[in-house]
């Protein structure tokens, strides 16, 4: 029903089913990992009202696994794609996955797809930084993106700014010492 | 032997194959596309010492194909994000498509992937903004990606600071005026 494709790698179709409505992809050599393909294999589309609900989880330090809500994938949205560099070291939230007995190796991530109710994965907040569009869509709007060029947060601009005014009217020469 | 995922939609697995080592893959709603999964099903590799180039294609404002190579799939690196939103309006470079009598339907992109040896592969350079991991690893590295935030390009306040400076150099109370 699912796929699963991490940037650069081989597809992943052949997901563990660990309960009914639960499906999970091993992550090898997750550290190496930015972007995870998640996608519908277009043979089973989900029940009428249903749709699945995208965890990341990577084992903490002391291997317990850490779950992450990624996004969703719907019969209207059947694929996505999630940045998950960012994510190896933030905290875990409310997931459906607690109670599942899954085989997991020391060292590898999963993804798990869990089918819920569509209302119910309305009331779902993913993580903000995994969602590639949003992310993708700000930088197009506020700056081009350029490899090569450095790029500074503008409230670190205005700080500088608002800092060098006070000093400046305190003392007009002071960044002649 | 392709897959094709437009983020958010179905999978493609059926290219047209144009020629022995052409294979193509329509983009329906081009405009709406930001980006682009290519990967390698799985199913037969690549011949010894052979890979595959990647290009987009869109139709210029007389309806003709304008081909931009995005970068590469490999045994290696059998998978590949691209990012083609930003390439809509770009010109186009040496392709090896032209030849060729592709069905395509006006407002449709497409994708070509070329199979070629990796010789062949290694001197040819794609749209630098097509690369979805550098970028990434680029904004990761010099920025926190954060959508609630405005960046600013780091030229642009030195460019400002050394108009001021020069500024406050002829004049110590010009930012007083």
């Amino acid at each position: 029903m699912f796929g699963c494709l991490v940037a650069g790698r081989l597809v992943q179709t052949a997901a563990q089913q660990v309960a009914e409505d639960k499906f999970v992809f091993d992550l090898p050599d997750y550290e190496s990992i930015n972007h995870v393909v998640v996608f519908m294999l277009g043979t089973i589309p989900f029940p009428e009202g249903m749709g699945g609900s995208v965890y990341f989880s990577y084992p903490d330090s002391n291997g317990m696994p850490v779950w992450q809500l990624l996004g969703f994938v719907t019969n209207g949205k059947p694929s996505a794609i999630f940045k998950i560099s960012g994510l190896k070291s933030g905290e875990g939230s409310q997931h459906p996955f607690g109670a599942m007995n899954i085989v997991r190796t020391p060292s590898v991530a999963q993804i798990g797809i869990s089918v819920e109710l569509l209302d119910s994965l309305a009331q779902q907040t993913p993580v903000g930084s995994a969602a590639v569009s949003s992310v993708d869509s700000f930088t197009q709007a506020q700056m081009t993106p350029s490899p090569s060029e450095m790029f500074i947060a503008s409230k670190c601009v205005v700080a500088w700014y608002e800092n060098f005014q006070r000093r400046l009217a305190q003392n007009p020469l002071f960044w002649k010492t």
